[in-house]
C-alpha cells in the first residue's frame, strides 16, 4: 500500500489582506500544522531566526538553486530574492505532515503548476475600502507603492476562480474558524482515509 | 446571473452507526440547515408530527408517486414504503437553503444518480465490534436481524469509495465537529461564493 501523504494548503490573496495574522491564529488552534519556511537573500532582522522565520542565503547561492530547479516558487521583491524549496514541501508531505504555505498570488500560481493536488485558499478583504484602510494603517507604504498594491490587488482578484476556497477576512474569529474547517474537512476526505478503511476491513474477518 | 443554490449534504452509513444522533447534535450547532422530511406509509407513532417527522400517506398514493417519478429515492423496509420527494429537495436548494438527508446506503446510491453534485458523507463505526455492540444495545433487534444488519454493513462499507468524506463516529463531539467543518468548508468553496466575488468587483469602480 502506498504511504499516506500530507495535505498542502496554500493561503494566498492580495497584499494587506491579513494572511499572516490568520495563519498565526490558525496555528494556535491546529498545532500539528507545519509552516513552510522560505528562503531569502535579504539580511535577517534582529528578532528573526535562521530556519524559523527564513533560511538566509546569499544571492549567488539563490541563483544556483534557481538554475538547479530547486524552487517550487520564487520571486524578486524589492531587490531581494525569496522562494520556497521543493525539498521543504516534499519532505513534510512524505512524512505525512500537513503543510501551510502563506504566499502571494504570483507564488501560488507557480505552486499550482508543481502541486496541482494542493488545496488553494484565497483570502479576500471584506471590501476594497477596507483593504485600502489596512494598507494605509501600516504606515510603511509610500503613496505610490500603495496605489500599485491596490492596482495589483484588483488584477489578483481575477485569479480567485482558480482557487478551491475563498475566505473573507472580515471578522478575525470567523475567518480563522473557516480556515480550520477547511483543514478539518480536507482531513476527512475519503482519499485521505486509507488507514481507517483498511483498519475497518481488516477487522471484518 | 444564475441564482445561488443551496448545498445538498447526504449523511449515510451502515445501520447502527449513529447517523440520527449526529444529525441532531449538528443541527443544534448549525441551526440554518434544513432537514429533509421523508414520506412513509407506516402509521405515525404518538409523538410523531405530520410534516415534521414524516409525511404520512397511504400505500396507493405512494405507488402513484413512484409511477409519476416523484421520488428522489425510495425503498420498502419491513413492509412499509419510505422515500424522499424530489420536490422537497429541489424547493430547499432553489431557495438557497442547505439541506441534509439522513439516509441508508441504498438510498444514497439513488440520490447520487439524481444529484451528483451532492456532498456525500459516509459515517462509519470505530470498529466492527463497536457496531455490533451498538446494535445489540438497542435490544429491539432479533438475533437473525442483527446478523443480517452486520452482513449488510460489510457490503455497504465497500460503497465508501463513492463518497466525498468519511467521518468516524468514535467520540460524538469530535464526529459532530468534523461534520460541522464539512458544512462550513463547503460553504467557502469558490463556486458557492459568487455573491462575494460580485460584491468585491462591483466595489472596484
Amino acid at each position: 500500500m502506498e504511504g499516506k501523504r500530507g495535505n498542502l494548503f496554500i493561503f494566498s490573496g492580495p497584499s494587506g489582506v491579513g494572511k499572516g495574522t490568520l495563519r498565526k491564529k490558525l496555528f494556535e488552534l491546529v498545532p500539528d500544522l507545519c509552516y513552510s519556511v522560505s528562503v531569502t537573500t535579504r539580511k535577517p532582522r534582529k528578532e528573526e531566526l535562521e530556519g524559523h522565520d527564513y533560511f538566509f542565503i546569499d544571492e549567488e547561492t539563490f541563483r544556483d538553486y534557481i538554475k538547479a530547479n530547486k524552487f517550487a516558487e520564487w520571486a524578486k521583491v524589492h531587490g531581494d530574492y525569496k522562494g520556497t524549496l521543493v525539498s521543504t514541501i516534499d519532505k513534510a508531505l512524505a512524512e505525512d505532515h500537513d503543510m501551510v504555505l502563506e504566499i502571494d498570488v504570483q507564488g501560488a500560481m507557480q505552486i499550482r503548476e508543481r502541486y496541482p493536488e494542493g488545496i488553494f485558499i484565497f483570502i479576500v478583504p471584506p471590501s476594497w475600502d477596507e483593504l485600502e484602510n489596512r494598507l494605509r494603517g501600516r504606515k510603511t507604504e509610500k503613496e505610490d507603492d500603495l496605489k500599485k498594491r491596490l492596482e495589483d490587488a484588483r488584477t489578483e482578484m481575477e485569479q480567485a476562480k482558480y482557487y478551491d476556497y475563498m475566505v473573507v477576512n472580515n471578522q478575525l474569529e470567523k475567518a480563522v474558524e473557516e480556515l480550520k474547517a477547511i483543514i478539518v474537512s480536507e482531513r476527512c476526505r475519503i482519499k485521505k482515509q486509507d488507514k481507517t478503511i483498511m483498519r475497518l476491513f481488516n477487522c471484518s474477518n
